[in-house]
């Protein structure tokens, strides 16, 4: 039994457990009220703010709960457009942002408004020269996650938070995925994360908003959550994220290096013992815990239930619709393969040796769910024979390229080029090559020096 | 250490513990996914709005689960409303819905919808008969609370469902103060419940929207609850709300019978130990647990603070509003004194001796705060020897009425007239009578034939 959907929901941590349990009894009173029992709430909540407000790195008066991530963003979005109506009611938001955002976009367009979605790459990276392009005279505000859901690949937020500054544009950063691992860096407007993805219990989002950054809370309020959050605080839940939250980031350093080698193991080993794959997302810039790949020729579906079966819990195509399994928004927008879609995200504290015997029993899944469909035989994986080394190191670009290119039809279809290289660009012009032509780029695989890029021959 | 404030919050039911104890190792994952952590979460939630559906009487697909009861309100005003928009956008409210009803309505007003108001009388009753006038040919939305949060009066919510029924508009009941006792009786549109109002976590509302009523989803939505409620279902919180309900229902006949004994009790003596007390509430349709009375020349603020000290935590004036201490809108809407506002809503288990022991430190507390306010010296508390006693037993009305006014002047200034009447209409006419007379009507307590009606000669 292994669960390998952190990206989804993690289990609760143990902190946020036994912190729930003690609010239970200390923390289920009105903190409006005057009450001792009141004052208690008040107090509870008042230090659940502070430490979550710390480990964001905001005022503590910034920050409110809301009831989910979802609702953060849906009332962070909503609230900054309408801050800045009077500016106009353009919205940017990349092509990859979770589907609440999108979905607050939709709102937003259907009343009017106007929307930019800014592309990725095929490493599902924005690039900050596209924010810079989008803004506009009647932007009101942009949007980017920090880390994508589904294929782990984090963001240059840094960046785009100090073009939309200079443009004057708040930047509304989704932390969901990454808040967890650390604080978010540069110099953002408002942000949005959900306890359920750091360990913490559903039911707990946060949204901030820095001072000064002009907010029209929209729909009913009340006086809760700086009237930015309407209903009764779920207060034992509160307390649970944010102790948690502080709990996680003890040990986060720690564990994103453990978890970062795991990932590491999969996204390299996968594409030699599964043929027909594509790992996404990119190779370095990259939540620890996630990894994802597509294999041709495989039903998502399928493939879940069979990894179910060996004892492996994991996601498919988009996380937001995956009960109906429709191609998932983010990989469309990267441009990637998105059957047979497989994103593995391992929680704080996966074992290794699940990992290992998730890349001994993927194999046979995927070759069993293939031969279940009477998928076309699978170009066979490349014997070691097979396997050609360019020994680029030292060179650089575009010498690895030049190199590929003279070697490529020195191996048969299906077999493999492997590039040594330690020359940081051969990272994008490797797999650019394969593109252009039509060569499958199957990934990086760390090597003693510098870094194996594998190339399969395929026409 | 005596909580008498469960209309704010109920503390948690030992049920609704155990419940999410078990399901935060059981449901903390994502039940929209596929593999088993996933189907387990999806059958807890399952089952929660089965057993949900069951107590409210409705089907499960009716029902949705929300992050709060004021989240249930806001949706499912916004929902009717839409869809019935071609309809017109007119919408009816009592004056005395709770805000988040209330906030809902300003909203609709703001955005260019009209909002009509029905008046209540002095009980906070609404008159069936004021929402059939109401009602026009352009009404989206009728909005009627079960059971008033402030002074626990139950509103004819049957007779005015049935009205609305009659004239082709949905009723919504906002139902979070009565649920726990009882299912909503009548042929409801909507219906909206907050699970911490009967001992249930926080976190956790209820959205009922009957087969047939049309609703259109406001706000971004996604795949979640029907597309009524987004956001990552809170599930541990959601199985322990739907188990409470049950055992709060169990034991819900026998509770409400001994409550409604020891509120009886503080409606009977207050007026007798405490001078210049308005109790304000139907004194027979009402809920079970809650009792609220108005003292005059004191500051309500102050008295909670007094009562804490003394171990009491009961509310004041709105219960919305009450950390800024606002005049109530719901005292307002009645036309009753609103100052030195007590509620005492009690807990399912409180406990007689807390109930006599809040009746023996109040008059001293309410007199410690007057002393200190430099109140004007209120009217001396009637000796026994300034009762008088009018026996109109088995007299109908307008006798009681016509003996109390005869033999009012026969008492001193401050003193009393006890009417001992078996006439119903007594209970609204000797009040009525007061109003018009500028007399005092101090309250009812049980006689041991019919009631006794007191009255205290002001001039």
């Amino acid at each position: 039994m292994a669960y390998f959907d952190a990206a989804s929901a993690a289990p609760l941590h143990s902190v946020a457990r036994q912190a729930l349990l003690a609010s239970l009894d200390e923390g289920w009173a009105d903190p409006a009220r005057l009450y001792r029992e009141g004052r208690r709430a008040r107090m509870l909540l008042d230090a659940a703010r502070e430490a979550a407000a710390e480990a964001v790195g905001c005022r503590a008066d910034e920050l409110v709960f809301t009831s989910s991530g979802t609702r953060a963003v849906h009332a962070g979005i909503a609230g900054a457009l309408a801050g800045r109506r009077r500016v106009g009611r353009h919205l940017i938001v990349s092509a990859v942002e979770h589907s609440s955002v999108l979905h607050s976009a939709d709102v937003h367009e259907a009343a009017g408004g106007s929307v930019s979605q800014v592309a990725v790459d095929r490493a599902g990276s924005v690039d900050p020269a596209a924010y810079a392009h989008a803004l506009r005279e009647d932007t009101a505000l942009a949007c980017l996650q920090s880390a994508n859901h589904e294929v782990g690949t984090e963001q240059p937020v840094a960046a785009v938070a100090e073009l939309c500054r200079r443009a004057g544009v708040p930047l509304l950063v989704d932390a969901a995925q990454s808040l967890g691992w650390g604080p978010v860096d540069g110099d953002w407007s408002l942000l949005t994360a959900s306890a359920h993805k750091w360990g913490g219990p559903s039911g707990v989002g946060l949204l901030v908003v820095r001072k000064g950054v002009r907010f029209s809370a929209q729909g009913p309020v009340d006086e809760r959550e700086s009237g930015r959050a309407p209903g009764f605080e779920n207060l034992p839940a509160i307390v649970a994220a944010a102790a948690s939250l502080r709990a996680v980031r003890a040990e986060a350093a720690a564990e994103a290096a453990r978890l970062r080698e795991l990932t590491e193991r999969i996204r390299a080993r996968v594409p030699r013992l599964v043929p027909d794959v594509e790992v996404v997302g990119h190779p370095v810039r990259r939540l620890p815990g996630v990894v994802t790949f597509s294999c041709l020729y495989v039903d998502g579906e399928a493939l879940l239930h069979e990894l179910d079966r060996e004892g492996f819990s994991v996601s498919s195509g988009s996380s937001c619709t995956s009960s109906t399994l429709t191609p998932s928004h983010v990989l469309r927008a990267m441009g990637v393969l998105s059957e047979g879609n497989v994103r593995v995200s391992l929680p704080a504290g996966a074992a290794e040796e699940d990992v290992e015997r998730f890349l001994e029993v993927l194999p046979g899944t995927v070759a069993a769910v293939r031969e279940k469909l009477g998928a076309p035989t699978a170009a066979a994986v490349a014997r070691e024979e097979d396997v050609l080394v360019v020994d680029s190191l030292g060179k650089r670009c575009p010498i690895p390229v030049i190199e590929l290119a003279k070697v490529i039809g020195d191996v048969p279809v299906g077999g493999l080029v492997r590039v040594l290289s330690d020359d940081e660009a051969a990272r994008l012009d490797i797999p650019a090559w394969c593109e252009m032509r039509n060569q499958e780029y199957v990934g990086e695989e760390p090597a003693d020096r510098g870094t194996a890029y594998v190339v399969r021959r395929v026409v």
